[in-house]
């Protein structure tokens, strides 16, 4: 997992969703109360997976040389209460942060944003970071939606799924439809979906793509 | 052919057109009743030609390990209609996608978008995954335009060639142009260009640029 | 020569400017009447100095196994009317391009703009391609600029130099302020600055700037 | 010394701050009255320790080949003044300058942006290049805020650090944050942060983000 974890990393530079140090990656290790993090502040060229830290589900360093993400607390949180997800993305990706920044949840009018989020991507409320309110925010959040991403107001982006892959997927298709539907907007009114539309493109989206094996 | 629709895929990633797993390319076996195309949700960087996959013009599988990609029956029908396309591109590159998204034709002002298109590139319907419908609306919005690009509503770009590879130049050039256009109209109203030059560029791009064997 | 020129063209790939087979850079043969040009519809990845061609100064292939680059004929317009100029770069990159669509120049708001082009970047005529008129659209805005670059309405950018590597700086630059200036103007207004003051800027810069040797 | 600031241009290259020669990096020779900075004019690609200068508070050339960047008085003003600052950094970065052409601060809507700059990114006065003006209206508008960074009317950005790394990740950061901003501001009305939010966030992230032992 600390391997898996830290490969993933490199897909957040590959598409440009981080600058500097940045954003973070986590996954459950499955079958027990724990989940690998990245280290705060560690350059992404430096990571490696010995440097990946554990952490139990109330956030608090259980293995590794230093200290855990400072958003370790809001994965904690959503891994305590959120079951059947496997893996949680942060980032300050441009074009989401930049939606989260007016706190406007981004219209689905794309057919590919039907199929990853079955609908609007939402925004989740103001937070501080230092305590439970982001991680409370976004699991609130979260349940009202199919959306495995959440815009937290003036902040940036959280995504998660049932592995960290998945949750990476998420990150970089939120970022993919937050760009062009910003593109979309800035000349005019764009076309929604019809509900049953999205409906029917999310239901074979989640249940024919890709291998049968794998998502 | 395998070989040759594997590597124009790289092409896709090389020029920004593409994320995660969407977006495929196909090419026609010449002299035969049969296509190559990208297998469904495949990353990117595990395709080699021997996970390419063969469909008849019906998008059955013929020959392959995986199930081919989910835009299949959209590729089948054009060849199914079109004799004279060799490849056909699908992307939902980001500046195409959202003129998709407002449901606009892109306006023909700019001289390198008559050489290669002959005039605006238009829009076709709103059309679901899993049928005819894409298809059906791709063939009949082609047969009133000179372009080789079509933005389909809401969804994205497809574009044909007498090659794959000008299929993949025409999608290269569509986002090229999308990009262009956007930018220009952002700060004010941009200029047309007269119908009569239209036509003048687009002759002589067809027949005389590059080199006399190769397009 | 023909090594300058097809290393320079990496340069336009490296900063983005060019797309699939668009745009060209040439350089004047010291001492002769002959030009280096790249051939015409020749991918990027495919260019070395040996399919490089060579061209008198009414645009006439002199040697080299390709067909040279359909905008021959401009390059050697300037060529032959303006014998200072040892390079010329044509591209159609993106916000310059942009601002070529709205046939409008390009304002002097920032240094660097007032260091590298000494005011505004003008804008030329509409000219059709496969005769002198660009060329001469080109040689009568240049004249009345200090501008090493000028924008053809709908079309794109074509830029002088000493040579051909410091005709590469101008387009490379050209595009970068084309861009700036594009997104300052998103939001609002910006601040011209004093003729006195550019004038300042471009003087210092021509004669100060860099190592003693070169430019 | 030397080898570090080399190395840290590569950094302006990595996150596109930098076109062409423009930009420079410079770091305080630890106890004694000497800077290092970039020469003139040279080509990112052609540095080395080697070619780095050695500069005196004063600007003047103490130890080198090449001429110092002719940004060098604006560099030696800080160092003077400034005892606390160990690097400085300068680019023209697009988002950055066109906050700058507008003469318009950057709004602290992000937290991100209260971790790192504590508030707005201040702009500085209009100044010609050549004498002390440049060095004096970044020391005067730096004293009246938190942010390492200033944005120079018409001009870029430059920023400061306590060493040359953190003046770097400080202009990395400014450049990310004009982006998200502007991109947010092109759609409607960016939310404000609290004072006492941003009080808190800046806080938090000065005293406990990252390693113990590093920044």
């Amino acid at each position: 997992m600390k391997k898996t974890v830290c490969a993933l990393h490199s897909e957040l530079v590959r598409y440009g969703l981080v600058a500097w140090t940045a954003g973070n990656v986590s996954g459950r290790i499955p079958g027990e109360d724990l989940f690998v993090i990245k280290p705060s502040g560690v350059s992404y060229d430096d990571l490696t997976p010995d440097t990946m830290v554990v952490c139990d589900l109330d956030g608090n360093l259980v293995e590794g040389d230093y200290a855990p993400s400072s958003d370790t607390a809001a994965h904690a949180y959503i891994y305590r209460h959120m079951p059947e997800v496997g893996g949680v993305v942060h980032t300050h990706s441009t074009y989401a942060s930049a939606w989260a920044a007016r706190g406007e949840a981004i219209p689905c009018v794309l057919t590919a944003m039907a199929d990853e989020f079955g609908g609007e991507i939402p925004i989740g409320p103001f937070a501080l970071i230092g305590g439970d309110d982001i991680g409370r925010g976004l699991v609130d959040t979260l349940k009202g939606h199919r959306s495995p991403a959440v815009l937290m107001q003036n902040h940036g982006v959280f995504t998660i799924g049932a592995t960290p892959k998945a949750a990476v997927k998420a990150a970089v298709m939120c970022e993919d439809v937050a760009r062009t539907v910003h593109v979309a907007r800035q000349l005019g009114s764009v076309i929604p979906i019809e509900p049953k539309h999205i409906d029917a493109l999310y239901d074979r989206y989640q249940n024919v793509y890709g291998q049968r094996s794998s998502k």
